[in-house]
């Protein structure tokens, strides 16, 4: 699958690959394995990122630094490789530029209809991750370069796009990647998993805490709501990024179906929605002019909570 | 590593197959397992449990049935196997007269120090859990007698056992596993992982709410501690077996090295230590005549919890 992508960007000298805007662990263990790779083959290599990286993911810049890109940086590179999106938009303002300069772009990502830009691309729909198709591509150039660092990074990204290989994504081939990943990396799941999972700040604790006694039942218990105000986050001091994973707890009801996620944001309402069977939650927050995947979408409503809760469970109730 | 426990187990026509008393997916997973093993290779197998099966694996039942032993029961099996577990008394009381019969025993588990009572028997404590055990025994005796049932057994026990491939017990060898029972059963982990972990009682949340608020940090943040009282379980109409994982929130805090969870029991006060670093829990729980291992470990305080708690930290604060 690799063969046309590695023999043409082994003939740049100089290039830099992107990950997205706020980054998760997918993009970012791809953007840090496929930089080492590059630069194992002799290729000058740079890795950008417009944001911030998350701080449980920080040692990851102990492999390779990921710094913020400018315009004028832009004009120094052969090529340009976006790993884990497939639009331009996904990777940010300077980013959005590249095609002006005329260089090739090369791709490498598993979500559904990529943009018509790229000089060659790897796009791959039913892998787990990005960085299962970075593993693809050590494996088929030369799988002894995968050393401790890149192992580790594309580790990162195995588990934290398939939910610790718990989502349907995850086929044999994900978990025969994770053992090879381990094998060669010689290390264990929990160096990765400490440092992404136990690094909470206390006050995302005491903010799940006040977010799960708001726990709501509707439709015979087959939806299930949590709400989140702008109210705990002042009484917590803490704020949108610290309800990541939240909305699991109502979907983990016994019995429920689907569920939503309401957090208040201004005059608007967040909705975050999931689904645990054939409930379709694109189709359901596209009602509300949002959408996603079949089993997790998103969508705003004019608020206040109160009536965005009795719009969406009623919009819902017509899926059951 | 089975040569010889299958073919002395082949000789036999009717055995029993135990799995240890309040039953985890390990070990029903690996009953379940090596019963249909055992059935498929020409034995009359009975699977015997002294407790209830968890609500959320009674699914297994289906592949094959667990019963309750009588001691009238035992006298008509050749031989007996048990899983998950090396000493009799973890059994329950029926099989503590197992040794009695005269009749062979078998036994597959992964725990330190088996009792010597064992016909034949394997013991491999760097096993992630006992089906990454029965796996191998499928595997070597032949492979494709794995079918979609006993897969899903089995991959049960390694994702309950290894918190979803989480823990440092996870080799190559266990995905690779994981990677075999998802080609050989034909499914993706959702279906194993959503019965498991997405069938709470909703007043579980409410009860894990009321324990977050009593989260606290100690000793410069380096040991946390959970209370649950006896009068959230009354409030919230929930028992001992709904606080299930509870300990590993105030372990995911960040700086957080080690942590106790507090369980008001009438006076008494219950002790679960876990620790994610070089504090070793079994040596601090050994001071309040408990024990366990040196990354989780149990004992009992004779209360009351703010006294318990007290004495604890301050025997912890010395391994620090």
């Amino acid at each position: 699958m690799f063969k046309n992508f590695i023999s043409k960007i082994q003939k740049h000298q100089k290039v830099a690959v992107f990950s997205h805007v706020r980054p998760d662990g997918d993009c970012l263990g791809s953007q840090v394995a496929l930089s080492l790779w590059l630069q194992k083959n002799g290729i000058d290599t740079t890795a950008f990122n417009e944001d911030s990286i998350p701080q449980n993911m920080e040692w990851l810049l102990n492999f390779f630094p990921i710094i913020k890109p400018a315009k004028n940086h832009l004009t120094d590179f052969d090529a340009f490789v976006v790993v884990d999106g497939n639009a331009l938009h996904r990777f940010g303002e300077t980013a959005e530029y590249l095609s002006e300069l005329g260089k090739p772009i090369y791709m490498i990502d598993h979500h559904p209809d990529p943009d018509n830009i790229f000089e060659e691309f790897v796009s791959e729909v039913s892998a787990s991750s990005t960085c299962e198709l970075v593993h693809k591509l050590y494996s088929e150039h030369d799988p002894d370069q995968i050393d401790e660092h890149a192992a580790k990074a594309m580790y990162l990204g195995l588990v934290t796009d398939t939910g610790s290989f718990q989502f349907d994504s995850v086929k044999p081939g994900t978990l025969s990647a994770g053992a090879d990943l381990l094998k060669r990396g010689g290390f264990t799941p929990n160096v990765i998993t400490e440092k992404i999972y136990s690094s909470r700040p206390l006050k995302q604790l005491k903010l799940l805490s006040m977010a799960l006694e708001t726990i709501e039942l509707h439709v015979d218990g087959q939806i299930s709501t949590i709400t989140i105000t702008e109210e705990m986050f002042e009484q917590t001091g803490t704020s949108n990024e610290d309800t990541e994973g939240f909305v699991q707890y109502p979907l983990s009801i016994e019995g429920v179906k689907a569920c939503v996620l309401f957090r208040e944001d201004g005059d608007r309402v967040k909705l975050s929605l999931r689904s645990q069977s054939n409930i379709d939650v694109n189709k359901w927050a596209r009602r509300f002019n949002g959408g996603g995947h079949k089993k997790a979408a998103g969508a705003w409503h004019a608020g206040p909570v109160k009536k965005a809760m009795e719009e969406v469970i009623s919009v819902g109730q017509e899926q059951l």
